[in-house]
């Protein structure tokens, strides 16, 4: 039985977290831990939890951590780079869902997250979990960086057309529409139901932090530094990232559907849906699986691909207990076999 | 390994199940039908049960039907009574969803459903589904009546106090609110998105087909008929019952929040939550779980009880596959630990 | 053209002020503070503003302030009765509507508000504005308090059966639903969508600041103490307030459906339905009225009113400038036009 | 007072004329038509209405609507090609917002809407009724075909690029998102609440009946053929369009920001945002008003534009009006001057 330690599990991603691994048969959360609400029961914040925790969040502590074996972080960026390289050091298999870890380039990292990286070291020995293209350096890893949640989406759906070098790589655009859940559990203005319901915005069209991470990803697929743009936007639900990518293709080509079903063939926790479905985002709800459909318009050389996750599951506490199980030689899938909730 | 047939298998009630089903450990769905959708896979209707069912819908029929362990009806009325005797004298478990069995006055029946029962003899051995009243007979059922979703949630709230007699039985008050699937999958305007968003409205309150069973589970706990006031109301939300139930007290008592505790101290799918805390329907999405409060409001005479369940679990799905744990013998949660989806 | 100040502008009770006054033909804002907004232009902060206001926030000034005609205070309680005596004093005519004048008996005030009353004087001077009873008083008044926007509902719908005297008194019960914009534009957790959204719940069981005023609006019609039951519920909507209430009538009457149409037959803000039809919160969207339905469900001795209306209009903002209407002697449906926006 | 027929008064369209009719001081509605609602008052299905209206459905008929100065057809294709003709004969104004007059190649009409064209004639004197295009041609024109609503969001974007000759014009995107609403009143299951709430989804990827709309509409302003790819979305919300525009700029430029301000300058119902804000589509919910964003992400050379309409009032109703009011020499704003309601 795996030791799990949760740090910062008061949000919606350290709630996730409890939920999904409430079921895994081979791991049990012994330690979760949040400074402003040291003492209080998770069920007690969480009511859905009743029944299935009976455990209360405590001060974050290296020397407590470091007797599990595998330690979360779901915690803002700059938290994590702190304490991970301690537990690293003992032994402790960490896994990041924040940003701490995702850039390589430490000045790029800087200029976007607005403050210096304190562990160089520990940022270098970090394995990018997208198990899609790293799954055998996450097997030996002992941190990873998990993608964000608009990067997982974005760069399943790119990656068959920029690994296989079919289109511009110089004009990529991924227009993203985001469930409300996204935005944290913080209590912000902008994040109420009555500034967010019943409509639709763009925002951070001049900049967001993902635009670095998919472009690291995709630059790496193709071997050379790809141009995007990246338009996120705020949708009226709590779950769910839709990802419409648009490229435009070198050579007009067939067998794009073919293409995509190969690339995915072994993946578990990708699918390529039937030739003219659209992936709806309630079909992964709570489930963690992305859903990608490939199209091109009118036959013209624009190639749309749709790709559909539920951003707490594929786009974070799913993807972290997939980058925990292939880490630790359990069943990739344990613990993740949930069906999308729907309706 | 129980084997499961599923009649009428398109709607939401329908879907629900194979999501459970999907991870039932003793349970496998080994024929679904639709008229309507013969030939079409399951997943091309539920894209989110992709990679879970390799399955199609056929045409109902008792003999292929009696090859199964155990069979749901999740249809409109008037279905199961026609075919539910010839499997219950094949041997076959069978579990209606539906309300042919609920009414056991069929004159009442009739006259609230607008038809005719043709199977007066099954509806007389049938045993209604609420194991929190009746797990024993449950256990040597051959035909389970499950409890419509309104009348699960109200039932459970109004049953301690009920059974020992604290209030008055004349005047009972079940204000209730539904998410918008309780009206089904059918093409009706009504429950378009932009008719029922951004909404809410009581409807049926002249009289809705969940009154005489509300009244008759709760007059045989009372032993004597009770009157009962029932407004049904609909949210703008997917899943979810609220009921808030008022009655008056004989004496003013202490100890509600004792008695409650007491009274489901051994079951497994109902939670009396903390004095003082209120039920989310959100804390219960998608887990078959009841969340019960009782307040005396003021220390005044009047009683408020607040029952939260997922219509679609605990309310229709998810007690239907707890009823075929305690009829077949298995673990009364097989398949029914999955914690409630928040946010 | 009467000018108009608004104090605290920059609520969801504020931003409809400004929406509504945008097409009042004999009034014009000319002063709207905001102490954390100083500077800022109202249509920054409401971009639905562009065009139609140019106006930006300035720090509450009583001299400034005294230069309009009327002066609405869109704050939490406690500020209203700070500066209006002041104001009342300098000739302007002051419209509250928060909870600093509602409660007539200041002891029962300061228990539910947590604070002590600072102005009895104009507390005693201030006249409830619920035009349907008092708007004989509003002609003439200097101060008034705005209803809370469950106690406009929660009236207008049992009113009719109290002034009657057709109703058991003593155990009225007040059943209500609101959209999350009652909760106001504060950073605040529990009104996040990712909170509120696919959920319902009740809260203030235990007791809510407009139970007293309710009871004190009764307990005046009815010439004696009312005993009441209030429960307030949180809808995932942005807009609306659906009270169900429930009495026992004291005979079995027929002709309810013609006292309500009589009670309300010159009100132009108050529509009862047609018998048998329900009110929804949606016909009521952004509208200044009270829609009602009136059962006797099964013929039983209950009687069941049903109510509806924007929370942010009759029950704050609309109801505000209708009482402006009546005091300055403009038409009372003046700036009031506006049909509700359905779907 | 101009005597206004409306046809097929029955769906969102219709319904949304007569809200924004209401108030409209200088026409008033005198017929209105459904064949399936014959008899029925308009307030008794869309109770919103009550107090605004005493006015029953009628069948639709040519003489009865001859006599109104101006008919709006809200209806599907193929309806108002057969009548508009004699109505025009007649001297009425017809302003179809349905399809059947927008595009100018029949052939390719239908090719997309899978029917014969009866009214060559008509077609080729009808007027895109697009004002910030058309506004001359609308004042002396009898035939007025309305935009569609993702056409108008679309071209309003594009325009003050496309008619500056700045962009790349063989290759522009359209990622549109549409709140339910455009999918009209009819009874069908994808409109469902439980079917489209808590999702989002690319529909129509293929090919969608307003992709050729835009295309005439943009290769006009360019004098010769664009090339475009339009996906629409369906988003959780009932009102609005969001269209997130891309395209290439030929040259860096600056300016944009001025270039977007002074093309629109005049126009009355385009408001071009301030640099680096967001368009949100509830800014504009209930009013006839385009919001535009311009933005030259990173520098780079692609331009994106964010367009938001609420589709049922500049995207249909709204802009109907706005046509009808420049038809008949009366103030462009007259009963269109309503705030977008927020929150």
């Amino acid at each position: 039985m795996v030791k799990v330690g949760i740090v910062g599990g008061t949000g919606y991603t350290g709630v996730e977290l409890l939920r999904l691994l409430a079921n895994h048969s081979q791991a049990k959360v012994e330690v979760i831990t949040s400074r402003s609400e040291e003492g209080v029961r998770v069920d007690d914040m969480y009511p859905n939890l009743r029944g299935h925790y009976d455990l209360r969040f405590t001060v974050p502590d290296v020397s407590t951590l470091s007797q599990c074996d595998v330690v979360f972080f779901a915690t803002p960026h700059g938290v994590a780079m702190k304490m991970a390289p301690e537990l690293v050091a003992n032994g402790v298999k960490v896994i990041d869902l924040g940003a701490d870890f995702r850039i390589k380039d430490l000045e790029l990292w800087s200029q976007w997250y607005g403050m210096e990286h304190t562990s160089p070291e520990a940022a270098a020995m970090a394995v990018y979990g997208l198990p899609e293209v790293n799954r055998e350096a996450i097997k030996s890893a002992q941190l990873i960086a998990c993608p964000g949640c608009y990067p997982t989406a974005a760069q399943l759906g790119f990656l068959p057309l920029i690994e296989n070098n079919l289109i511009d790589h110089r004009r990529l655009i991924a227009d993203c529409k985001s469930g409300v859940s996204g935005a944290g559990r913080g209590a912000n203005v902008g994040a109420l139901l009555c500034e967010t319901s019943e409509s639709m915005k763009a925002y951070g069209v001049s900049g967001h932090r993902h635009l670095p991470e998919i472009k690291q990803g995709l630059s790496e697929a193709a071997g050379r530094p790809v141009g995007l743009t990246f338009v996120p936007h705020l949708t009226p639900m709590i779950r769910g990232i839709h990802a419409t990518l648009y490229a435009t293709l070198k050579d007009p080509v067939d067998g794009l559907q073919e293409l995509f079903e190969a690339r995915y063939a072994n993946e578990p926790f990708v699918d390529v849906m039937p030739a003219g479905s659209h992936p709806e985002t309630r079909s992964v709800k709570g489930a963690n699986i992305c859903r990608i459909s490939v199209f091109r318009p009118q036959n013209d050389d624009t190639v749309v691909v749709l790709s559909a996750i539920d951003n707490l599951v594929k786009g974070a506490a799913g993807q972290a207990i997939q980058n925990m199980n292939i880490m630790c030689g359990i069943a990739e899938n344990e613990g993740l076999r949930a069906v999308g909730m729907m309706p």
